[in-house]
Protein backbone atom coordinates (compact mmCIF):
# COMPACT_ATOMS: atom_id res chain seq x y z
CA UNK A 1 0.00 0.00 0.00
CA UNK A 2 3.07 2.19 -0.11
CA UNK A 3 5.13 3.31 -3.09
CA UNK A 4 8.70 3.32 -2.62
CA UNK A 5 11.50 5.40 -4.13
CA UNK A 6 14.44 3.00 -4.25
CA UNK A 7 18.13 3.37 -5.40
CA UNK A 8 19.49 0.49 -6.76
CA UNK A 9 22.83 1.63 -6.46
CA UNK A 10 25.86 1.57 -9.38
CA UNK A 11 25.33 -2.21 -10.31
CA UNK A 12 26.68 -4.51 -7.72
CA UNK A 13 23.87 -6.31 -6.62
CA UNK A 14 25.64 -6.57 -3.47
CA UNK A 15 25.81 -2.71 -3.64
CA UNK A 16 21.91 -2.33 -2.91
CA UNK A 17 20.92 -1.39 0.62
CA UNK A 18 19.39 -4.11 3.27
CA UNK A 19 16.43 -2.37 3.28
CA UNK A 20 15.96 -1.97 -0.94
CA UNK A 21 17.07 -6.01 -0.68
CA UNK A 22 14.03 -6.62 1.34
CA UNK A 23 11.55 -4.15 -0.39
CA UNK A 24 12.28 -5.44 -3.89
CA UNK A 25 11.80 -9.30 -1.94
CA UNK A 26 8.11 -8.04 -0.93
CA UNK A 27 6.89 -6.10 -3.96
CA UNK A 28 3.87 -6.77 -5.66
CA UNK A 29 5.28 -4.68 -8.66
CA UNK A 30 8.52 -3.51 -9.62
CA UNK A 31 8.85 -0.13 -11.60
CA UNK A 32 12.24 0.14 -13.04
CA UNK A 33 14.68 2.12 -15.21
CA UNK A 34 17.67 0.45 -17.25
CA UNK A 35 19.76 -1.56 -14.63
CA UNK A 36 23.08 -2.10 -14.81
CA UNK A 37 22.20 -6.11 -14.13
CA UNK A 38 19.63 -8.46 -14.24
CA UNK A 39 20.49 -9.51 -10.89
CA UNK A 40 18.77 -7.03 -8.91
CA UNK A 41 15.42 -7.70 -10.44
CA UNK A 42 16.15 -11.49 -9.54
CA UNK A 43 15.67 -10.85 -6.30
CA UNK A 44 11.69 -9.67 -6.75
CA UNK A 45 9.23 -12.93 -6.30
CA UNK A 46 8.53 -15.44 -9.13
CA UNK A 47 5.53 -13.48 -11.00
CA UNK A 48 5.85 -10.13 -9.31
CA UNK A 49 5.18 -7.54 -12.64
CA UNK A 50 8.14 -6.25 -13.75
CA UNK A 51 7.47 -2.46 -16.02
CA UNK A 52 10.48 -1.46 -17.75
CA UNK A 53 10.57 2.24 -18.40
CA UNK A 54 13.77 3.20 -18.73
CA UNK A 55 14.65 6.21 -21.26
CA UNK A 56 16.58 4.35 -23.91
CA UNK A 57 17.56 6.27 -26.42
CA UNK A 58 15.36 7.16 -28.84
CA UNK A 59 12.02 5.84 -27.49
CA UNK A 60 11.85 7.71 -23.94
CA UNK A 61 9.31 7.12 -21.32
CA UNK A 62 8.32 10.22 -20.32
CA UNK A 63 7.78 11.16 -17.25
CA UNK A 64 4.77 12.00 -16.86
CA UNK A 65 4.03 9.06 -17.67
CA UNK A 66 5.95 7.02 -15.34
CA UNK A 67 3.87 9.90 -11.89
CA UNK A 68 0.80 8.94 -13.54
CA UNK A 69 1.81 4.92 -13.63
CA UNK A 70 3.48 5.32 -9.95
CA UNK A 71 -0.04 6.81 -8.84
CA UNK A 72 -1.97 4.76 -10.59
CA UNK A 73 -0.55 1.38 -9.33
CA UNK A 74 -0.21 2.89 -5.58
CA UNK A 75 -3.89 4.01 -5.63
CA UNK A 76 -4.72 0.03 -6.41
CA UNK A 77 -3.22 -0.31 -2.67
CA UNK A 78 -0.16 -2.56 -4.05
CA UNK A 79 3.61 -2.46 -2.51
CA UNK A 80 5.25 -1.01 -5.61
CA UNK A 81 9.08 -0.38 -5.73
CA UNK A 82 10.27 2.25 -8.18
CA UNK A 83 13.56 1.50 -8.90
CA UNK A 84 16.23 3.63 -9.72
CA UNK A 85 20.17 3.58 -10.85
CA UNK A 86 22.30 5.06 -8.13
CA UNK A 87 20.29 7.34 -5.80
CA UNK A 88 16.72 8.36 -6.40
CA UNK A 89 17.25 11.68 -5.76
CA UNK A 90 21.04 12.50 -7.76
CA UNK A 91 20.03 13.20 -10.79
CA UNK A 92 16.94 10.59 -10.45
CA UNK A 93 13.95 12.88 -11.14
CA UNK A 94 12.50 11.32 -7.58
CA UNK A 95 11.88 14.71 -6.47
CA UNK A 96 9.20 15.22 -9.35
CA UNK A 97 7.87 11.61 -8.30
CA UNK A 98 7.67 12.04 -4.46
CA UNK A 99 5.70 15.66 -5.83
CA UNK A 100 3.40 13.55 -7.96
CA UNK A 101 2.78 10.67 -5.18
CA UNK A 102 1.74 13.37 -2.55
CA UNK A 103 -0.07 15.64 -4.85
CA UNK A 104 -2.31 11.93 -5.00
CA UNK A 105 -2.69 11.27 -1.38
CA UNK A 106 -0.30 7.82 -1.97
CA UNK A 107 1.69 6.87 1.03
CA UNK A 108 5.44 6.48 -0.17
CA UNK A 109 8.72 6.61 1.28
CA UNK A 110 12.22 7.14 -0.48
CA UNK A 111 15.24 4.86 0.36
CA UNK A 112 18.62 6.19 -0.42
CA UNK A 113 20.97 3.74 -2.75
CA UNK A 114 25.04 4.02 -3.05
CA UNK A 115 25.10 7.09 -5.77
CA UNK A 116 27.33 6.65 -8.51
CA UNK A 117 29.19 9.89 -8.01
CA UNK A 118 30.97 8.30 -4.69
CA UNK A 119 30.92 4.21 -5.25
CA UNK A 120 32.19 4.34 -8.37
CA UNK A 121 35.60 6.66 -8.34
CA UNK A 122 35.99 4.41 -5.04
CA UNK A 123 35.87 1.23 -6.85
CA UNK A 124 38.74 2.63 -9.23
CA UNK A 125 40.51 3.54 -6.52
CA UNK A 126 39.57 6.99 -6.27
CA UNK A 127 38.56 8.83 -2.93
CA UNK A 128 36.56 11.55 -3.84
CA UNK A 129 37.77 13.63 -0.84
CA UNK A 130 41.57 13.45 0.70
CA UNK A 131 43.02 14.90 3.63
CA UNK A 132 45.33 17.89 2.01
CA UNK A 133 44.16 17.35 -1.39
CA UNK A 134 40.74 17.60 -1.76
CA UNK A 135 37.76 18.93 1.31
CA UNK A 136 34.97 18.65 -0.66
CA UNK A 137 33.58 17.31 -3.73
CA UNK A 138 30.88 18.55 -6.70
CA UNK A 139 28.51 16.24 -8.45
CA UNK A 140 27.10 17.38 -11.78
CA UNK A 141 25.56 16.46 -14.92
CA UNK A 142 26.31 17.11 -18.06
CA UNK A 143 23.54 16.91 -19.48
CA UNK A 144 21.92 19.96 -20.25
CA UNK A 145 18.29 20.73 -19.70
CA UNK A 146 15.85 23.01 -21.95
CA UNK A 147 16.33 26.94 -20.85
CA UNK A 148 19.25 26.36 -18.91
CA UNK A 149 18.65 29.30 -16.67
CA UNK A 150 19.90 26.24 -13.74
CA UNK A 151 22.78 25.52 -15.59
CA UNK A 152 26.27 24.82 -13.82
CA UNK A 153 28.27 28.05 -13.56
CA UNK A 154 32.00 26.01 -14.56
CA UNK A 155 34.33 28.59 -14.30
CA UNK A 156 33.12 29.33 -10.93
CA UNK A 157 33.36 25.71 -9.92
CA UNK A 158 36.53 25.48 -11.39
CA UNK A 159 37.52 28.11 -8.21
CA UNK A 160 35.83 25.76 -5.71
CA UNK A 161 38.54 24.05 -4.79
CA UNK A 162 37.29 20.60 -4.53
CA UNK A 163 37.21 17.10 -6.04
CA UNK A 164 34.35 17.53 -9.55
CA UNK A 165 32.00 14.45 -10.40
CA UNK A 166 30.24 14.21 -14.07
CA UNK A 167 27.46 12.44 -14.34
CA UNK A 168 26.47 11.64 -17.71
CA UNK A 169 28.81 14.25 -19.28
CA UNK A 170 30.37 11.91 -21.56
CA UNK A 171 29.00 14.28 -24.84
CA UNK A 172 29.70 17.37 -23.30
CA UNK A 173 33.06 16.85 -22.31
CA UNK A 174 34.85 19.44 -24.24
CA UNK A 175 32.81 22.32 -23.35
CA UNK A 176 32.97 20.98 -19.88
CA UNK A 177 36.65 20.83 -19.89
CA UNK A 178 36.90 24.06 -22.03
CA UNK A 179 34.87 25.96 -19.24
CA UNK A 180 36.48 24.69 -16.51
CA UNK A 181 40.23 25.92 -17.87
CA UNK A 182 38.86 29.01 -18.68
CA UNK A 183 37.99 29.31 -14.78
CA UNK A 184 41.26 28.44 -13.75
CA UNK A 185 41.90 24.73 -13.52
CA UNK A 186 45.33 23.69 -15.34
CA UNK A 187 45.52 21.89 -18.36
CA UNK A 188 47.27 18.98 -16.42
CA UNK A 189 44.82 18.39 -13.66
CA UNK A 190 44.21 14.25 -13.56
CA UNK A 191 41.14 13.21 -15.17
CA UNK A 192 39.88 9.67 -14.45
CA UNK A 193 36.71 8.19 -16.24
CA UNK A 194 35.02 5.03 -15.09
CA UNK A 195 33.35 2.64 -16.84
CA UNK A 196 30.81 0.15 -16.09
CA UNK A 197 32.03 0.89 -11.95
CA UNK A 198 31.62 -1.70 -9.38
CA UNK A 199 30.90 -4.25 -12.18
CA UNK A 200 32.90 -6.97 -13.55
CA UNK A 201 34.04 -4.96 -16.89
CA UNK A 202 34.80 -2.03 -14.92
CA UNK A 203 37.27 -0.28 -16.97
CA UNK A 204 39.39 3.40 -15.76
CA UNK A 205 41.14 5.82 -18.36
CA UNK A 206 43.39 7.91 -17.25
CA UNK A 207 43.91 11.39 -18.97
CA UNK A 208 44.10 15.23 -18.51
CA UNK A 209 41.76 18.08 -18.04
CA UNK A 210 43.65 19.40 -21.53
CA UNK A 211 43.17 16.12 -23.69
CA UNK A 212 39.75 15.15 -22.05
CA UNK A 213 37.91 16.16 -25.25
CA UNK A 214 39.70 14.02 -27.11
CA UNK A 215 40.17 11.15 -24.99
CA UNK A 216 38.30 7.99 -26.02
CA UNK A 217 35.58 8.01 -23.40
CA UNK A 218 32.09 6.25 -24.11
CA UNK A 219 29.10 6.35 -22.45
CA UNK A 220 27.71 5.72 -19.52
CA UNK A 221 31.64 7.15 -17.66
CA UNK A 222 31.74 8.59 -14.19
CA UNK A 223 34.50 11.52 -14.81
CA UNK A 224 36.80 11.97 -12.08
CA UNK A 225 38.41 15.89 -12.17
CA UNK A 226 40.98 16.94 -9.64
CA UNK A 227 43.73 15.89 -7.78
CA UNK A 228 42.35 12.70 -6.53
CA UNK A 229 41.75 11.46 -10.27
CA UNK A 230 45.19 10.70 -10.15
CA UNK A 231 44.98 8.28 -7.01
CA UNK A 232 45.29 4.36 -7.47
CA UNK A 233 43.81 2.90 -3.95
CA UNK A 234 42.43 -0.01 -6.39
CA UNK A 235 41.84 -2.94 -3.85
CA UNK A 236 43.40 -5.98 -3.36
CA UNK A 237 41.00 -8.18 -2.50
CA UNK A 238 37.74 -8.54 -4.47
CA UNK A 239 34.91 -8.88 -1.76
CA UNK A 240 32.29 -8.74 -4.74
CA UNK A 241 30.50 -12.56 -4.46
CA UNK A 242 28.57 -11.54 -7.46
CA UNK A 243 31.49 -9.92 -9.46
CA UNK A 244 33.44 -13.16 -8.77
CA UNK A 245 30.72 -15.16 -10.67
CA UNK A 246 30.18 -17.83 -7.74
CA UNK B 1 42.98 -11.86 5.74
CA UNK B 2 42.01 -8.32 3.93
CA UNK B 3 40.75 -5.50 5.62
CA UNK B 4 37.81 -4.11 4.33
CA UNK B 5 37.27 -0.28 4.72
CA UNK B 6 33.46 -0.16 5.49
CA UNK B 7 30.62 2.69 5.15
CA UNK B 8 28.21 2.02 7.85
CA UNK B 9 25.62 4.48 6.39
CA UNK B 10 24.01 7.69 8.24
CA UNK B 11 22.75 5.54 10.90
CA UNK B 12 19.51 3.27 10.28
CA UNK B 13 20.86 -0.24 10.26
CA UNK B 14 18.90 -0.80 7.35
CA UNK B 15 20.64 1.60 5.36
CA UNK B 16 23.85 -0.89 5.50
CA UNK B 17 24.44 -2.12 2.28
CA UNK B 18 24.25 -5.84 1.69
CA UNK B 19 28.01 -6.67 1.10
CA UNK B 20 28.67 -4.20 4.64
CA UNK B 21 26.17 -6.38 6.40
CA UNK B 22 27.58 -9.44 5.00
CA UNK B 23 31.32 -8.69 6.24
CA UNK B 24 30.68 -7.75 9.55
CA UNK B 25 29.18 -10.81 10.33
CA UNK B 26 31.90 -12.47 8.87
CA UNK B 27 34.45 -10.19 10.65
CA UNK B 28 36.82 -11.57 13.05
CA UNK B 29 37.54 -8.12 14.63
CA UNK B 30 35.72 -4.71 13.95
CA UNK B 31 37.70 -1.39 13.97
CA UNK B 32 34.58 1.20 14.58
CA UNK B 33 34.19 5.08 14.62
CA UNK B 34 31.62 6.50 16.98
CA UNK B 35 28.53 4.92 15.34
CA UNK B 36 25.16 6.06 15.61
CA UNK B 37 24.03 2.95 16.47
CA UNK B 38 24.49 -0.43 18.27
CA UNK B 39 22.10 -1.99 16.47
CA UNK B 40 25.10 -2.22 13.81
CA UNK B 41 27.61 -3.67 15.60
CA UNK B 42 25.21 -6.41 16.57
CA UNK B 43 25.11 -8.21 13.51
CA UNK B 44 28.96 -9.28 14.39
CA UNK B 45 29.31 -12.54 15.86
CA UNK B 46 29.28 -13.21 19.88
CA UNK B 47 32.94 -12.99 20.92
CA UNK B 48 34.06 -10.68 18.01
CA UNK B 49 36.86 -8.29 18.98
CA UNK B 50 35.11 -4.49 18.97
CA UNK B 51 37.39 -2.15 19.00
CA UNK B 52 36.34 1.54 19.43
CA UNK B 53 38.73 4.33 18.20
CA UNK B 54 36.19 6.66 18.01
CA UNK B 55 37.60 10.41 17.44
CA UNK B 56 36.08 11.61 21.13
CA UNK B 57 35.96 15.18 21.67
CA UNK B 58 39.17 15.53 24.10
CA UNK B 59 40.08 12.48 23.45
CA UNK B 60 41.02 11.65 20.00
CA UNK B 61 42.71 9.01 19.18
CA UNK B 62 45.69 9.89 15.75
CA UNK B 63 45.04 8.58 12.80
CA UNK B 64 48.41 7.19 12.65
CA UNK B 65 47.92 4.91 15.54
CA UNK B 66 45.00 3.57 13.20
CA UNK B 67 46.82 3.11 10.34
CA UNK B 68 49.18 1.15 12.28
CA UNK B 69 46.60 -0.43 14.23
CA UNK B 70 45.36 -2.06 11.14
CA UNK B 71 48.31 -2.73 8.87
CA UNK B 72 48.93 -4.90 12.69
CA UNK B 73 45.70 -6.54 12.46
CA UNK B 74 45.72 -7.20 9.04
CA UNK B 75 49.19 -8.93 8.97
CA UNK B 76 47.99 -11.32 11.17
CA UNK B 77 45.76 -13.22 8.91
CA UNK B 78 42.15 -11.93 10.46
CA UNK B 79 39.25 -10.57 8.69
CA UNK B 80 39.10 -6.73 9.39
CA UNK B 81 36.36 -4.81 9.33
CA UNK B 82 37.24 -0.83 9.57
CA UNK B 83 33.74 0.56 9.80
CA UNK B 84 32.98 4.10 9.81
CA UNK B 85 30.07 6.42 9.85
CA UNK B 86 28.36 7.41 6.11
CA UNK B 87 30.99 6.45 3.39
CA UNK B 88 34.96 5.66 4.16
CA UNK B 89 35.94 8.43 1.26
CA UNK B 90 33.92 11.18 2.08
CA UNK B 91 35.35 13.22 4.82
CA UNK B 92 36.25 9.73 6.58
CA UNK B 93 40.29 9.61 5.73
CA UNK B 94 39.33 6.09 4.27
CA UNK B 95 42.20 6.76 1.37
CA UNK B 96 45.03 7.76 4.32
CA UNK B 97 44.02 4.09 5.55
CA UNK B 98 43.66 2.52 1.94
CA UNK B 99 47.34 4.22 1.47
CA UNK B 100 48.52 2.64 4.74
CA UNK B 101 47.64 -0.73 3.67
CA UNK B 102 48.90 -0.35 0.49
CA UNK B 103 52.29 0.11 1.71
CA UNK B 104 52.14 -2.39 3.88
CA UNK B 105 51.12 -5.04 1.22
CA UNK B 106 48.19 -6.10 3.21
CA UNK B 107 45.30 -7.20 1.08
CA UNK B 108 42.08 -4.24 1.34
CA UNK B 109 38.91 -3.51 -0.28
CA UNK B 110 36.91 -0.37 0.14
CA UNK B 111 32.77 -1.07 0.73
CA UNK B 112 30.83 2.53 0.06
CA UNK B 113 28.18 3.56 2.23
CA UNK B 114 24.85 5.91 2.06
CA UNK B 115 26.53 9.33 2.04
CA UNK B 116 24.91 11.31 5.13
CA UNK B 117 25.18 14.19 2.16
CA UNK B 118 22.54 12.60 0.36
CA UNK B 119 20.65 10.01 2.52
CA UNK B 120 19.88 12.71 5.47
CA UNK B 121 18.23 14.92 3.24
CA UNK B 122 16.14 12.31 1.41
CA UNK B 123 14.88 11.46 4.80
CA UNK B 124 13.91 14.61 5.66
CA UNK B 125 12.15 15.34 2.52
CA UNK B 126 14.69 16.56 0.45
CA UNK B 127 16.02 16.01 -2.88
CA UNK B 128 19.85 17.47 -3.38
CA UNK B 129 19.14 17.68 -6.90
CA UNK B 130 15.83 18.78 -8.43
CA UNK B 131 14.98 19.32 -12.20
CA UNK B 132 14.67 22.98 -13.08
CA UNK B 133 15.93 23.59 -9.14
CA UNK B 134 19.25 22.52 -8.67
CA UNK B 135 21.53 20.21 -11.40
CA UNK B 136 24.29 19.91 -8.92
CA UNK B 137 25.41 20.05 -5.37
CA UNK B 138 28.50 20.32 -3.68
CA UNK B 139 29.38 18.56 -0.62
CA UNK B 140 31.91 20.08 1.79
CA UNK B 141 33.21 20.17 5.40
CA UNK B 142 32.63 22.78 7.78
CA UNK B 143 36.22 21.41 9.53
CA UNK B 144 38.76 23.75 9.09
CA UNK B 145 42.44 21.35 8.30
CA UNK B 146 45.36 22.88 9.39
CA UNK B 147 47.26 24.97 6.49
CA UNK B 148 44.10 25.79 4.82
CA UNK B 149 45.68 25.65 1.45
CA UNK B 150 43.03 23.41 0.48
CA UNK B 151 40.09 25.39 2.00
CA UNK B 152 37.10 25.63 -0.23
CA UNK B 153 36.72 29.00 -1.70
CA UNK B 154 32.81 29.96 -0.59
CA UNK B 155 32.49 33.13 -2.45
CA UNK B 156 33.17 30.54 -6.00
CA UNK B 157 30.99 28.00 -4.53
CA UNK B 158 28.22 30.34 -4.10
CA UNK B 159 27.95 31.60 -7.47
CA UNK B 160 28.01 27.85 -9.19
CA UNK B 161 24.71 27.46 -9.07
CA UNK B 162 23.77 24.11 -7.37
CA UNK B 163 23.03 23.35 -3.64
CA UNK B 164 25.47 23.18 -1.05
CA UNK B 165 25.72 20.74 1.17
CA UNK B 166 27.61 21.21 4.53
CA UNK B 167 28.92 18.76 7.09
CA UNK B 168 30.29 18.80 10.57
CA UNK B 169 29.66 22.75 9.87
CA UNK B 170 28.04 23.34 12.81
CA UNK B 171 30.34 25.44 14.68
CA UNK B 172 32.24 27.16 11.57
CA UNK B 173 28.09 28.79 9.95
CA UNK B 174 28.48 31.87 10.98
CA UNK B 175 31.64 32.36 8.53
CA UNK B 176 30.34 30.00 5.98
CA UNK B 177 26.93 32.20 5.81
CA UNK B 178 28.82 34.87 5.35
CA UNK B 179 31.36 34.03 3.10
CA UNK B 180 28.31 32.45 0.94
CA UNK B 181 26.50 35.77 1.02
CA UNK B 182 29.67 37.72 0.33
CA UNK B 183 29.80 35.33 -3.14
CA UNK B 184 26.60 36.73 -3.95
CA UNK B 185 23.73 33.67 -2.44
CA UNK B 186 20.59 35.87 -1.57
CA UNK B 187 19.96 36.25 2.44
CA UNK B 188 16.91 34.15 2.06
CA UNK B 189 18.42 31.59 0.64
CA UNK B 190 16.25 28.67 2.07
CA UNK B 191 18.67 26.41 4.88
CA UNK B 192 17.55 23.34 6.45
CA UNK B 193 19.70 21.55 9.13
CA UNK B 194 18.86 18.15 10.05
CA UNK B 195 19.89 16.18 13.18
CA UNK B 196 19.82 12.37 13.80
CA UNK B 197 19.24 11.97 10.17
CA UNK B 198 17.65 8.49 9.52
CA UNK B 199 17.13 7.87 13.43
CA UNK B 200 14.03 7.94 15.29
CA UNK B 201 14.81 11.05 16.89
CA UNK B 202 15.56 13.06 13.59
CA UNK B 203 14.50 16.51 13.50
CA UNK B 204 14.96 19.19 10.90
CA UNK B 205 15.18 22.96 11.29
CA UNK B 206 14.24 24.95 8.64
CA UNK B 207 16.02 28.94 8.21
CA UNK B 208 17.41 30.97 6.10
CA UNK B 209 21.50 31.44 4.90
CA UNK B 210 20.69 35.39 6.88
CA UNK B 211 19.45 34.00 9.74
CA UNK B 212 21.86 30.69 9.67
CA UNK B 213 24.37 32.20 12.20
CA UNK B 214 21.72 32.89 15.20
CA UNK B 215 19.99 29.78 14.11
CA UNK B 216 19.53 27.04 17.43
CA UNK B 217 21.83 24.23 15.48
CA UNK B 218 22.91 21.60 17.44
CA UNK B 219 26.28 19.17 16.55
CA UNK B 220 26.31 17.41 14.62
CA UNK B 221 23.72 18.62 11.93
CA UNK B 222 23.60 18.05 8.24
CA UNK B 223 23.61 21.52 6.59
CA UNK B 224 21.71 22.31 3.18
CA UNK B 225 21.72 25.26 1.55
CA UNK B 226 20.02 26.18 -1.76
CA UNK B 227 16.87 26.06 -3.07
CA UNK B 228 15.59 22.38 -2.60
CA UNK B 229 16.42 23.35 1.46
CA UNK B 230 12.88 24.70 1.25
CA UNK B 231 11.42 21.57 -0.06
CA UNK B 232 9.44 18.67 1.74
CA UNK B 233 9.13 15.55 0.21
CA UNK B 234 8.93 13.89 3.75
CA UNK B 235 7.93 10.10 3.66
CA UNK B 236 4.61 9.91 4.52
CA UNK B 237 5.18 5.87 4.76
CA UNK B 238 8.31 4.41 7.22
CA UNK B 239 10.31 1.49 5.65
CA UNK B 240 12.22 1.23 8.35
CA UNK B 241 11.65 -1.87 11.04
CA UNK B 242 14.31 -0.02 13.14
CA UNK B 243 12.89 3.24 13.52
CA UNK B 244 9.54 1.81 14.12
CA UNK B 245 11.19 -0.21 17.12
CA UNK B 246 10.26 -3.79 15.79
Amino acid sequence: MTVYLVGAGPGDPELLTVRAARLIAQADVIVHDRLADQAILDLARVGVELIDVGKKPGRPTPQEMINTLLVHLGSQGLNVVRLKGGDPYVFGRGGEEAQALIDADIAFDVVPGISSAIGVPAAAGIPVTHRGVSVGFTVVTGHREKGGATGIDWESLAKVGGTIVVLMGVSERAVIAERLMAGGLAADTPVAAVRYGTRPEQNTLRTTLGELAEAPLESPSTIVIGAVAAFDFSPTAGTSVWARGV
